[in-house]
């Protein structure tokens, strides 16, 4: 049998094939081969809907609360829904034997083919082939085409391909399965079937139109129905093609003008041929890799899934400037509900700031539209300014639940919605790190000086002074670590505070400085005293952390003094594994850490901590870090290789990167960990290739792993595009676009001012032995 | 905690409870709790619909095909859902904690109870009371109460109750799970919600309207929505009434007359008060129940089994004057895909006939309304007259599938729909039973003449001469032992063909002499010619079955030379358990019966067997046959009551009882076993009481268990309805309306005449002595 789309799969490095058909893995195919366009996700289940599938198709910001707990990612109608019966029986992988299977997620160019040979109970076969793809061209637009061929016989085929309302948000244990929509209407217009939900509370609408022909011995036939039947001779072959339009409306916008809009964005996309709808999907797609694209020399197999994670990386990145920002499981899957942490901010952030800022600016604007919600909740609390909640939907109310599942299953009250403050700060962070990389003042005009002295704000009234130690001190919080609940001066939530008081106070001097009317505008409009910003520096110069033999921080008052658990075992990628005497509720008795946490704040504030300090906190919790949160061996494979851990620092890296191709956490079913993803980048990026910050300059010093020959990406850096070519000794850079403006550079710890599109090429002065390279 | 609904739960020997929450058997009891008016079928499923739950709501006569084998009753969009949230926990079993639950279906009133107390993850309580029915006073209304308090706190409580279109007809092996309709038209009018829905092969719409309204501290309050959200204290009361109602329209009709209709209907019952549409529904029930009911005296337990048989009947009996009949599962339950077999007019439309025979008369017509699409089967087949499809649904074609699970998992090609004829016979057989009992000399004239002349015609062109025996012969048959395929003159076969053409001689003799007019018409309308009525007693006469030692009937050509296999083991309710070295594509080599064959046909002509042949016959078949349909045991149960096998003839009739509600072959859980209940009332009428058709004239001569001390039921027989109150050697009968003609009846072997509505008392010349009766 002819292979139809494999002209699309010819690129072995872009390509990620599930093989055979496995149904314990049907979950976790339906996360990685998920398909998006960061407006629509669609997770990548197989077109019949098998018994157990977990179809998810999910528009971003589309929340609804409704019958759980707090708000959630409405799992939508499917428009991929295909099903198809012959002479009765049900092609699909559970009805039917499957003779062969194969899926290609092309990453390259966002399309999801499939290959499958069937056989009905009286042993006759059929083959099966579709292509599918959430347009990267138009975000409303999706298109699937499907190849059927009876093999064996002349058969009747049925058909039916409505959208599918048959879905339900995932179970969870005390809401069950559950639905948060309603349908509002349905009709048929023309040649095209059209519906309309409306979420529970009413808050969203969502709006599909769907229409398909098919083509069987050159003729096509626009099908007036979705439901309908053929008859087909041996070895015929009949093609499907189903395009659809999704589009969105809030409650604010007019139902009735969204729906005239819809039609006409369908019938364009109706009307245009598969192949033009298709090319221009791909020329999207290709636009976003000529500057996100990383190549790793001399290792292919971590050069695939390192494009992966970018893949599913640029399939969520929002464009609506600030109505949706990435949930940690994106748009791939309901785990935590789709909500939004500070993952967001300090994992992924970095990798669109220095790919794609403009989606980083609209991550930013997500934040920046809720600072009215922060201001709510901050009063809610008796505090000022702007507090973020812990857990962020749509309204930018805190949507954390009061109680989950812990790690060994058993439900138990959750408290870091109320205590897991340092958000706050890492939103602060992420505006300033903007900031920095971009140079963007109008943006930080507009925007971010606003969200700085409001997060500012918010820690001055937090904080507590303790007139004994005279210090301002910071209680009952929980840190990155949350096995440790309700703690004093947690390290990672004092400092950040501290750099935010200070960064606010700074920013403030600058503004005032530089645009003192814009100075007096905003401080006017947010009723800010000069007093106050004063207090931010006083404030900043007391807050500190407990430390012990001069270098080691304590991760908060007293967790020195917690019962030490001996780690004696680790599992295949270094990671520990506790001992199972001790139950999840015990470990906030001892020092053992579930992810990073002083050594978060060491990653996060670089600059400010020697290359002694860093390594002594890392040998010291390493081996008191168990890693239970996908953020944690990012952080620390990128502080193994700064201190020099390198064998270690390789294998985290690697683990990290495996997270969701090799569902090392056995729970990618529930959607890809999109932080983790992020976080590889970082690894490699500013690990690896050794791109950091530097007291506001870029500086590259790599530290690469022997086996790679070099690493080949691109970097937006105030406002020019780099492309880098790096190598342990030896190091090219090229301006793609270059401004007038010279770009300020470190190379091997010299600066240069680099300017045209001419390529440079630097070389270290002391070439670094192999032996000091990164090797497994 | 009040139990708001026990005052309709006073009668124990009318309540079927469940007790306690039990997953494994929650498809179980959704069948045996099923409502049902004959219209409407619903399953029990709990309201919340759990997880695996199994929802069914089924209109009578509306199948579908598109996307599966062959057309199979549609599971509807559900009515009966109601889910509760608290402070964002999901009421439920599988969701919460089971602090307490129950209910009760009230078999003489067709209500179902439900009692539960959650507790959720905050070990919080709920009282949650609902009740629930399908009107029998109208069959397109359905009615649900709940009665929800919080015991523990206030709470804010969140109630979605829209008609779940989230269903789908049961998954089998080769089709997977699938939705037979679409949805057409929604919306919501004044305080009501609609729906229309349409089956994929636009045969069928149905239109469910639903409102409700909820009452607490004494305010009444109707909901605009079916989705919405309010506050309780802890210790108040709400309680949700919910009204719908169904109707269906088939292509014919027209869709706008039918949604006005449906909106009047709805509209009157929601302005009806609960306890006004209660009370109708239960005034409805308590009219069926004056005749159906049957008492027995001495064996509560026994009698409760056997209402609850009669209540399932009493829940699906058609009064739509043919459009359906009822299905092997009813309308409880899609095994069988809710295709109507011979089990309906063999097994279950005797009891219709005795006690409603309006029903009976309905299950009649939608055999004749099929006339025409058996005489298109018949010449299809190249035969004449009328041959009608072994499994039939809506259109009265062939719906048998060609393949279906054997009895151990294996996927089989099934033989039935092309070989099993005997069902033209058994429909004639029908229309002969009716017009004996009810003398309705009208509706045969209508209907029954014409039914069994086409019958007629069909086995005189399906029977083959063999000019070297002399003999008719009808070749390449299925009997009612399934085990045994393309056998040649089947005795059950060739005896009801044999009886079909003698009963259509005779009976077109009769209809020329009394209407002669009547006659020619009909011969007119149907092209009969004299010389082939002359025929079917010439053929008659020439069919024959084989015999060995003067008695023993053999079941086909050959039979008696199949290997015997011995069986050495019974299970507790006496029934063979063969050897699992053989596996059932075996059987067919071996003398194993499926299920009563030779014994059905004495059974069915007890008239025209000695009770010598009965006696050997049984004998030799009992030891062969291993009950493998649970049409066979109620068949063996009469047999052995007749010929005297006390301790067996019992033991049979009492597991044919329990099949539901014991789930004694484990698939209840597909819906109760409508034909077996039909023949357990059978052994209990026919057998027990000993209620017979001798030669046209209606007899009784009990032979009662020991243990019973009287049986009470009613009869329908001529016109008139009787009154009996039956002992081993008392008999009580009342004519309950006597008409002008005089009942012929033979009490204890003695002719009488009754006239008159004062009591006839008769007592056995001599008395049966103890050990003569039955006992266990």
């Amino acid at each position: 049998m002819k292979n139809y789309y494999s002209k699309y799969n010819t690129e072995y490095p872009w390509l990620i094939k599930e093989e055979g058909w496995v149904k314990l893995l049907q979950g976790v195919r339906e996360s990685q081969l998920a398909l998006g366009n960061g407006f629509l996700g669609s997770r990548a289940v197989l077109e019949e809907i098998p018994y157990e599938a977990t179809p998810g198709t999910y528009i971003a910001g589309v929340y609804d609360r409704i019958g759980s707990h707090v708000a959630e990612l409405v799992n939508l109608p499917n428009p991929f829904n295909f099903k198809i019966g012959v002479d009765g029986e049900r092609l699909g992988v559970i009805t039917m034997d499957v003779v062969e299977h194969r899926r290609i997620l092309n990453l390259r160019h966002g399309l999801l083919c499939r290959h499958t040979i069937y056989q009905d109970s009286k042993k006759k076969k059929y083959d099966y082939q579709s292509i599918r793809f959430v347009s990267m061209h138009d975000k409303n637009i999706g298109v699937m085409q499907i190849i059927f061929t009876p093999l064996d016989d002349g058969v009747e085929v049925s058909i039916e391909t409505g959208i599918d309302t048959s879905v339900y948000n995932v179970r969870t244990v005390t809401e069950g399965r559950k639905r948060h929509f309603r349908i509002k209407e349905v009709g048929q217009f023309k040649n095209e079937g059209y519906l309309i939900v409306e979420t529970f509370g009413k808050l969203h609408r969502a709006i599909f139109r769907s229409g398909f022909y098919y083509e069987t011995r050159g003729k096509k036939t626009e099908a007036k129905d979705n439901i309908f039947e053929l008859k087909l001779r041996k070895n015929q072959t009949v093609k499907f093609t189903k395009i659809f339009c999704v589009e969105a409306a809030s409650e604010k916008e007019d139902l009735g003008s969204t729906k005239r809009s819809s039609e006409k964005k369908f019938r364009k996309a109706f009307n245009a041929s598969f192949d033009c709808l298709l090319r221009r999907h791909i020329r999207a797609w290709e636009g976003l890799w000529n500057v996100a694209e990383v190549s790793i020399w001399g290792d292919p197999e971590v050069e695939k899934n390192f494009r992966f994670n970018i893949y599913h990386m640029l399939a969520c990145g929002p464009k609506d400037n600030g109505a949706s920002s990435i949930a940690a499981r994106a748009l791939t899957g309901e785990g935590y509900r789709g909500h939004i942490f500070w993952d967001t901010e300090i994992f992924l952030f970095p990798f669109y700031l220095y790919t794609l800022p403009d989606i980083a600016r609209n991550m930013l604007m997500y934040r920046y539209r809720r600072l009215e919600a922060a201001r709510a909740r901050a009063k809610k609390n008796r505090f000022k300014g702007a507090m973020f909640p812990w857990e962020s939907a749509d309204s930018g109310e805190d949507e954390t639940p009061g109680w989950a599942k812990d790690l060994d299953g058993k439900v138990i009250r959750i408290h870091t919605g109320k205590m897991e403050h340092h958000i706050t700060a890492n939103i602060a962070y992420a505006f300033y790190h903007y900031y920095n990389a971009t140079q963007d003042e109008k943006f930080f005009r507009d925007y971010g000086y606003e969200i700085l002295f409001e997060t500012a704000r918010f820690w001055a009234s937090r904080v507590e002074y303790n007139k004994r130690k005279k210090k301002y001190e910071i209680k009952q919080v929980i840190g990155p670590d949350e096995f440790h609940v309700d703690v004093n001066n947690n390290a990672f939530t004092n400092m950040m505070a501290k750099w935010n008081l200070l960064t606010a106070y700074n920013m403030s001097k600058k503004l005032r400085k530089s645009n003192t009317a814009g100075y007096k505008k905003l401080v006017q409009k947010i009723g800010l005293s000069a007093r106050e910003v004063a207090e931010w520096k006083n404030i900043a110069a007391r807050i500190s952390v407990n430390k012990r033999r001069g270098q080691i921080i304590e991760q908060f008052d007293g967790y020195f003094k917690k019962r030490k658990v001996k780690i004696a075992d680790w599992d295949e990628n270094f990671v520990p594994v506790v001992s199972e005497k001790l139950t999840p509720r015990d470990y906030g008795k001892t020092q053992l850490v579930k992810q990073a946490d002083v050594i978060m704040l060491l990653y996060l504030l670089s600059d400010v901590f020697s290359l002694k300090t860093k390594r002594e906190n890392y040998a010291y919790y390493v081996d008191r870090t168990i890693h239970k949160s996908s953020l944690s061996l990012p952080v620390y494979a990128r502080m193994a290789i700064d201190v020099g851990d390198k064998n270690r620092g390789y294998r985290f890296f690697h683990t990290a990167l495996r997270t969701d191709i090799s569902n090392i956490n056995n729970n990618t079913n529930e959607g890809i960990h999109a932080a983790c993803m992020g976080g590889s980048w970082q690894v490699l990026i500013n690990g690896f290739a050794g791109v950091k910050i530097e007291k506001g300059i870029l500086s590259v010093n790599p530290k690469m792993p022997r086996i790679w020959r070099k690493i080949i990406f691109s970097l937006h850096w105030g406002g020019t595009l780099l492309r880098l070519e790096v190598k342990n000794n030896k190091i090219k850079i090229q301006l793609v676009s270059p401004g007038r403006k010279k770009v300020k550079i470190k190379v091997f710890g010299i600066l240069h001012s680099l300017a045209g599109d001419k390529p440079f090429e630097f070389e270290r002065k002391k070439p670094v032995k192999e032996r000091e390279a990164y090797y497994l």
